[in-house]
């Protein structure tokens, strides 16, 4: 299994109907990238000071799936269209497991 | 659902031993902490360039299995003598799902 994992940070002038978009547009890539096995995202909880904002950890049975989501035209649409226009920041493993 | 997530990259002094040494250790918390659902650690798989170099997801049922988890003496000492010696950065979130 591939777990991927990213986590991000956003501008000062992102809104929070933009952060909410990452989660509505997120939501969708299950029902078209059929490869995506489990997909758990969501802004971070507030349980602790200094985290970053938001999370995503995606689950695939191999490496190879992991690269058609990644490079998977919807995925990079989200990226293009609603995720870098607030990213401030961005930490990525790839877990082979 | 509570999904704790950590992401590291490492002193460029740190050893291939003291990398190894944080998987072998943090292996033994799922054997010391009942509250520990599932544990997925280890290092970045080099699929993709400009990656942190290590990352911890833990799923508990609960804020409180967490915080267990967070101020356990024995991931405490794994913190304090395996992880912090070569830590250059560290990135989390929790996720509440």
């Amino acid at each position: 299994m591939i777990r991927h994992i990213v986590l991000f940070t956003w501008t000062e002038a992102a809104t929070a109907e933009q952060k909410a978009a990452v989660t509505a547009e997120l939501g969708k890539l299950p029902g078209l990238i059929p490869e995506l096995r489990a997909y758990t995202v969501g802004e971070d909880a507030g349980i602790n000071q200094g985290n970053h904002e938001y999370a995503v950890v995606a689950d695939f049975d191999s490496v190879d799936d992991y690269l058609v989501y990644r490079d998977h035209p919807d995925h990079q649409k989200v990226i293009a269209d609603t995720i870098r226009p607030i990213l401030a920041s961005r930490a990525a493993v790839q877990l082979s497991l």
